[in-house]
């Protein structure tokens, strides 16, 4: 990445969004987005393995962020409070991305490929944390149930999130999702 | 399909299975699974839209199950119970079907397109299940969260039945993890 081009993954991931936004996902080429990021496409693919790469370059930090909040929890927490702060901790990097959540995921619900992707990350982010509560001393399944659990208290306190602009922060939309699965699970 | 072609769909899917456990699913072509069924490509493709198809023949038939059975649970019946109905329902498919399944979760487990594949089958059945309890007038996010522990339950619960040979059924180690679940989120 040499000194000429300054941010260019942050660039082309903005300008992929406006894109895919503005026109669709299936509509947009690469070279498209690298002329809106005022770069080559050569550049766009020493950044990003293919089209829908671009939209999930934070979820590696997110999975790191999440993954080490789940180890820091206190040795005396119960798996699902591991989880928890790990859902504090990624909660935080979503303060004022509302409006770019809800761009996203627009385009992602509109496109099958993009869904798979998601899919695939989440999935990859459920065995890391099932990784970390192991390494707590979470034996199986718990640790795979839990991670799951946490999953899914994840995705949803997102999707409410997001549908319900400017009202609450998400770290308060995934407390409320894992109140209620409690609630649930108890029979409720 | 034609009377000279009995059981074409389920010779299809024996034949695919015998020869991705053999040679590998990336090493076996569509015209080796048809020629092993006695059948010709043409054929397949009138069953199975692609390669990996074939494997997922079940899943609609599942899913039917699982959502007719939260449909039919009794209407005071909580939101996890009538999901545990389902659970059950599903369970009796796989009397007597360890060894396939055995098989079919080794051949998944070694390939990221047939894993990706079954996420989305897993997807789908999490929002049918979703849309099941929203017919019972389970509320959101109510419905969506209980739909994806169900799924969780699902998931850990037939890969450890899968892991498990011979050891009891894939009823109770569904209802083993659906245990396991509520004791977590509980705190426990």
């Amino acid at each position: 990445m040499g000194r000429w081009e300054p941010n260019a993954r942050e660039r082309l991931a903005t300008a992929a969004l406006e894109l895919y936004s503005e026109r669709g996902y299936e509509q947009t080429t690469v070279a498209e987005i690298a002329k809106r990021a005022g770069l080559t496409e050569r550049t766009y693919f020493r950044h990003y393995a293919d089209k829908r790469e671009v939209l999930f370059d934070g979820t590696g930090g997110l999975q790191d962020l999440f993954v080490n909040a789940v180890a820091g929890a206190p040795a005396s927490a119960a798996p699902i409070d591991a989880v928890a702060a790990g859902l504090d901790a990624v909660a935080t990097v979503f303060v004022d991305r509302g409006e770019h959540s809800r761009k996203r995921q627009a385009v992602i619900v509109a496109n099958a490929e993009l869904q798979e992707r998601e899919l695939i990350k989440l999935a990859s982010l459920s065995a890391a944390l099932a990784d970390a509560l192991r390494r707590r001393g979470v034996r199986e399944p718990a640790a795979s149930l839990t991670a799951e659990a946490g999953i899914a208290v994840f995705k949803i306190g997102f999707e409410r999130w997001v549908a319900a602009t400017g009202e609450g922060t998400l770290a308060e939309a995934m407390r409320e999702s894992l109140e209620q699965l409690k609630a649930l699970t108890a029979g409720g």
